[in-house]
C-alpha cells in the first residue's frame, strides 16, 4: 500500500524529472538532476523506482500522457460535428506548432518507447486509449446526425492517430507543423465525405 | 576531391556502420566496433567523417535511405492506377512487417532526427525526396484518368507521406503495422474518391 504521505513523493520525483527533461531532454537528464531538483534522496527515489532510470521515464511519459489528455479533454467531448473536429485539429497543430521539437510527449515515447515490453506497453495503451477517445466523438458525431453510417469508427480513428503520430514524428525531425494539419485535414474530409449527399 | 579509392573506403565505413546498427542499433554501435567491422583504424574513419559519431550516424541514415527508395523504385515508377497504388501498399507494410520495430531507417529517424540542424536537415531533405516521388506518382496517376482534376496533389502526397511516418512510429512502439495499414487505405481512398462519378 502507498499511502498520501509516499504517493505526494513519488508524484514530486516524476514532476522533478519531467521538469528536467522539458529544459534538458531525456539523454541529457540523470537522476541526481531528478534528485537535487525534487529534494529526495537517491535510496528514496529507487524505493520508488526500483528498477531505475527507465521505470522512471515511463512514469514520466505517463505523467505527460495524462496532460495532453487533460488539454485535448474539453475538445474531445464536445466532438460533435464538423465545426467541433476543426476546433480539436486547430487545438493539436497549435499545442505542437508552440511546443515544435520540444513536444515532451513526442520525446518521451521517440526515447522511451521501444526499448523493452515495459515501455511498448505503456506507448500501446496510450495509443489505445487515445484511439478510443476518437473514436467515441466519431460516435457522438454519427449519433447528432454528422457523420453517416457507412463510415468504419474503428478504422477512421486508427488513421486519425497515425495522422497524429506522423505529423508529430515529421515535426520532431523538421521543425514543421504542415504535415500534421494536412494529414487532419485529409481524416476530417474523410469523416464528413461519408454523410455527403449530392445536392439536387 | 575524393578519389575512388578514397570513395570506397568510406562508403566500407558506413556499410559496417549500418551493419552494426542493424544487429545492436544506434546506442550500442561504437566508433571501435565499425572501425574493427570495416577494417579501418580511427584516424582513417576521422579522416572521412571529421565530425565523428554524429556525422557518420548521418551518412548512414542517407545509405538507409536510399536502400528504401531502391526498393521502392519499382512501385514508385509504375503508380497510374488504384492496383497499382495498392501495390505499393501492400509493398510499404509487408516490408515494414517483416522488419517490426526494427526498421533501419525508422530507427535511425527516431535517433539521430532531431538534435541537430545537420540531422533536420538530412531527415527534412529525406521527407521531401520521399513526398515529391509520391505526388509524381499522383500527377501520373492523373494523367492516366485516374484521379480527378480537384485533388490537391502537394497536400495529398503530404498526408501520404505523414501516414507512413506515423504507421512507422506506431509499428516501432507498439510491434504492430495495422495502422500503417489502415492509415494507407484512407490515403488511397481519398485519392481514388476524387475521380468518383455516381452510377446511372
Amino acid at each position: 500500500m502507498t499511502t498520501p504521505k509516499g504517493a505526494a513523493t513519488r508524484l514530486r520525483i516524476v514532476e522533478a524529472a519531467a521538469a528536467e527533461i522539458r529544459e534538458r531532454g531525456t539523454i541529457a537528464t540523470t537522476l541526481d538532476d531528478v534528485c537535487r531538483r525534487s529534494g529526495t534522496g537517491k535510496s528514496q527515489l529507487f524505493h520508488y523506482f526500483p528498477q531505475g532510470r527507465e521505470q522512471l521515464l515511463l512514469a514520466v511519459t505517463e505523467f505527460e500522457a495524462e496532460r495532453v489528455f487533460q488539454d485535448q479533454e474539453p475538445y474531445l467531448h464536445e466532438l460533435d460535428s464538423r465545426t467541433a473536429w476543426e476546433a480539436w485539429r486547430d487545438a493539436i497543430v497549435e499545442t505542437c506548432r508552440d511546443q515544435g521539437p520540444h513536444c515532451p510527449l513526442g520525446v518521451l515515447i521517440a526515447d522511451v518507447g521501444r526499448y523493452s515490453p515495459a515501455a511498448q506497453a505503456v506507448t500501446t495503451q496510450l495509443i489505445r486509449r487515445w484511439q478510443a477517445a476518437v473514436r467515441a466523438g466519431i460516435e457522438a458525431t454519427r449519433a447528432a446526425g454528422g457523420i453517416g453510417p457507412d463510415l468504419d469508427a474503428d478504422r477512421t480513428a486508427a488513421a486519425v492517430i497515425t495522422a497524429i503520430q506522423g505529423g508529430v514524428s515529421v515535426l520532431l525531425s523538421t521543425g514543421s507543423a504542415t504535415h500534421l494539419e494536412v494529414a487532419l485535414d485529409l481524416c476530417l474530409d474523410h469523416l464528413f465525405a461519408a454523410n455527403a449527399r449530392p445536392v439536387g
